[in-house]
């Protein structure tokens, strides 16, 4: 799961990390935007109870629908 | 970019949700382990001086080597 902040919200993390970045020498930065990762292992019936069960977490609890937007990629555990 | 804490390394943030999605009702969780994420926009001559760059800028800003560790996608930008 990918939690970050939407495109028109200003993201001050990433601005201090790129201008950390420039100050540093990585002058080829063109734009940083900071956000979160989580991984989840759960048990579902199916790919699709999966993603539901998933979509539900993000917009219940891990990312807030006023200022961020969240995406997530499913993967079989090992 | 993503960076997230060690395998060995407790993740209070991890288990803090673990529970506050247990509580919500998602009873079939079974870990949740948490990390940043960045997107860096970088100008380079081709894929594998990005990868160098995208690398350093890991290994000497932005995941500490004692208890995180990296990983990161190349995108071309659109």
């Amino acid at each position: 799961m990918y939690v970050s902040l939407k495109p028109t919200v200003n993201d001050p993390e990433g601005l201090a990390i790129a201008n950390a970045l420039g100050s540093l020498g990585f002058g080829t930065v063109q734009g940083v935007r900071s956000g979160k990762y989580f991984q989840v292992r759960l048990a579902a019936e199916d790919a699709k109870a999966a993603a539901e069960q998933v979509d539900q977490m993000c917009s219940r609890l891990l990312a807030n629908p006023v200022i961020e937007t969240y995406e997530f990629e499913l993967e079989r555990a090992r």
